[in-house]
């Protein structure tokens, strides 16, 4: 295991405890050795999960100690008996872990209906916590994926408020990634000294460049998480808006977020290609981010890039229909930097580096609506046999 | 061809004006030997093609003799030169047809972003009208389909106001069906007696029931359009509102529409299955129909359809996400007459019976809320191989 990807205090372990019918690994537990200070940011489905329930409860508090994920079963839709069973395994583990049973964090990722299999989760909890090590990040991750084709592992080294400090984040995604983050989970570790609620701000501010800025299939899930835990062990200065050490910690938690992200629309089911839209000029971020969502949303401009069709067509049709006020005569289109449409009509490209642009695994879409100064970018995935493979096979 | 498919008064035509690679038929034209009564709705993109901007400047006249159609071409994009292009034609047919040029409305479906073959079009004019027949309905039909695998035609006979009437109506869908009626054409043709200003009340009215409740891909259009035409043939008592006949007219014309917007569906993109879905108890109309659109947008519970998979977590999931402030207690959710999930939990339903129900062509989902009395009912298609297959070929 590298060591470099070490956060200290954190402990890390994932096992198979019996919920994967494939026999991989479906219960993770990240520890932080004393109580860090905890945010997090989760769905806002009105179905939303016991798990978030729970977690959302708890971290009212501002602090958290330790998180226990599941996959395989996401443990939603399933009313009071699964609210129980959160309660219940977090309070078991709890007093295995001997911490405050209020600094339990669960999350769960997997079939939505269904009760989780909670003896046989009881029964793999002191295997987990035995085989608990600070090396053991991958593991972990490798216990919350789902779908997932790669494990989703960022980490970060550097110095704010005069001390070293490490910033790391594990990610499952896959299928369901919109807006509200959905269906993925995160898990950011880092030593630093910070209070909760700048944590929370933070936190916020990454989701909104990251998770919140990805579209895959424009669903959300019940389950979406997003927790960091800070547990103070580098002995900085408290980072404080304003302090030394802030914008340095902000970027490091910001690049993590944001690769985490690019990495789960990367992964997006079925994805063959990772598209970036760029909405410029807009006259407000709403617009701006209307815009985008409507082209990253569209399963014709979608199925478009996957048959590496330039049909801009589509991708001006989805921003007519966005229900921004767009200029016909003051929008613009570009893959990458060759202009498509400009002045209401196709803008005559040269079809050889058009080809060239539709075949590379990562485009660059550009918009410009000259209507004002906001800006928005976000990342889709394109529409994929595979990704009706996925999602339509008999679950029976 | 059968007689009782003929709206007196109205006659038909369609050739092949060499728009279509393919050599199948290209270019329809709908003609009333009398100026008719006349209403439109139209797309509300912001970038409606040309002929949508001709025939809705026109339609402010309320009256109308002509319907020029091409398919092939949607001369959207096209800026300046589109406008000019639909204007020459559309003044040139009004010579050859000695009608005021302001009574001819256009309508085009097909590729964005490219000129009409413009004097192509010119040369097949003359051809056009000497063909014009009253009952080569159907060949009109023929000349504006698309990707459509069947004739959308439906034609209803009744009485009302005194006298007996015809309502006829033609359509092409297929792709990008959405709300504001997304690369739909539908042309109605009737002879009753009615002002245009009732005319156009009613065929918004018909249209919210029918095209505006369907949903193929969640694509919306530049060139959606439906038009209706009354050239007051049949010499009813004018059905004005409260009038007698108006009741039975109004139901002719919804059956109409109804059954052409189903009909869309059906055909939807690779589409193999309707799914209708009704969602009842909601607090208003905007609720019911939010939460009916979310999960009819759905590519998560659409794939799930395809694969015959019972999924009913993506249907909660979805509706969850819709952005109506849902009670996860209160709501219900049915396939067809058997609950699958009730009270926040999974129904623990009966597996034969749903296996049974997903393997219908046509399947209803049923959503009661329990926060009030409004319902909204639309219909969708499932996500297939060939919706991908259609809309992933490469174009070059």
């Amino acid at each position: 295991m590298d060591d470099r990807m070490i956060v200290p205090g954190f402990l890390f372990n994932g096992i198979h405890a019996g919920i994967k019918d494939s026999g991989r690994k479906d219960l993770a537990l990240i520890f932080s050795q004393s109580p860090a200070a905890a945010a997090g940011v989760f769905t806002t489905n009105r179905f939303a999960a016991p798990p978030v329930l729970v977690s959302r409860e708890r971290l009212a508090g501002g602090s958290a100690q330790a998180v226990l994920i599941n996959s395989g079963n996401a443990n939603a839709a399933t009313g009071e008996d699964g609210l129980k069973d959160v309660r219940l395994i977090t309070a078991d583990i709890s007093r295995r872990l001997r911490i405050d049973e209020r600094l339990v964090l669960a999350a769960s990722t997997g079939k939505i209906g269904e009760r989780l299999p909670t003896a046989a989760v009881l029964d793999s909890l002191d295997p987990l916590i035995e085989g608990l090590a600070e090396d053991r990040i991958g593991i972990a991750e490798e216990a919350i994926m789902t779908t997932d084709r790669f494990p989703k592992i960022e980490y970060r080294k550097g110095s704010a408020g005069g001390a070293d400090i490490a910033v790391c984040g594990i990610a499952k995604g896959a299928g369901m990634i919109e807006p509200g983050m959905a269906t993925m989970l995160a898990f950011f570790m880092t030593d630093a000294v910070i209070e909760a609620a700048s944590l929370d701000f933070l936190l916020r501010e990454a989701a909104g460049r990251s998770f919140n800025a990805i579209s895959v299939d424009g669903c959300m899930s019940t389950n979406d998480t997003a927790i960091v835990l800070a547990n103070g062990r580098a002995g900085n200065k408290p980072l404080a808006r304003r302090s030394a050490g802030w914008m340095s910690f902000r970027e490091m938690l910001f690049s993590v977020a944001e690769d985490l992200a690019r990495a789960m629309v990367r992964d997006g089911e079925g994805a063959t290609k990772l598209i970036e839209i760029s909405v410029e000029g807009a006259r407000t971020l709403d617009h701006a981010r209307k815009a985008a969502y409507a082209v990253a949303r569209s399963n014709l401009v979608k199925a478009a890039f996957f048959g590496r069709d330039p049909n801009w067509g589509r991708i001006i049709s989805a921003l007519g229909a966005s229900g921004v006020p767009v200029d016909p005569e003051a929008a613009e289109l570009y893959f990458e930097e060759e202009p498509v449409f400009l002045r209401g009509t196709g803008a005559g490209f040269d079809p050889e580096r058009i080809r060239q642009i539709m075949a590379q695994p990562e485009i660059r879409l550009r918009i410009r609506l000259g209507a004002g100064r906001s800006s928005f970018r976000m990342f889709a995935s394109d529409l994929t046999y595979d990704y009706v493979r996925i999602n339509a096979e008999y679950h029976t």
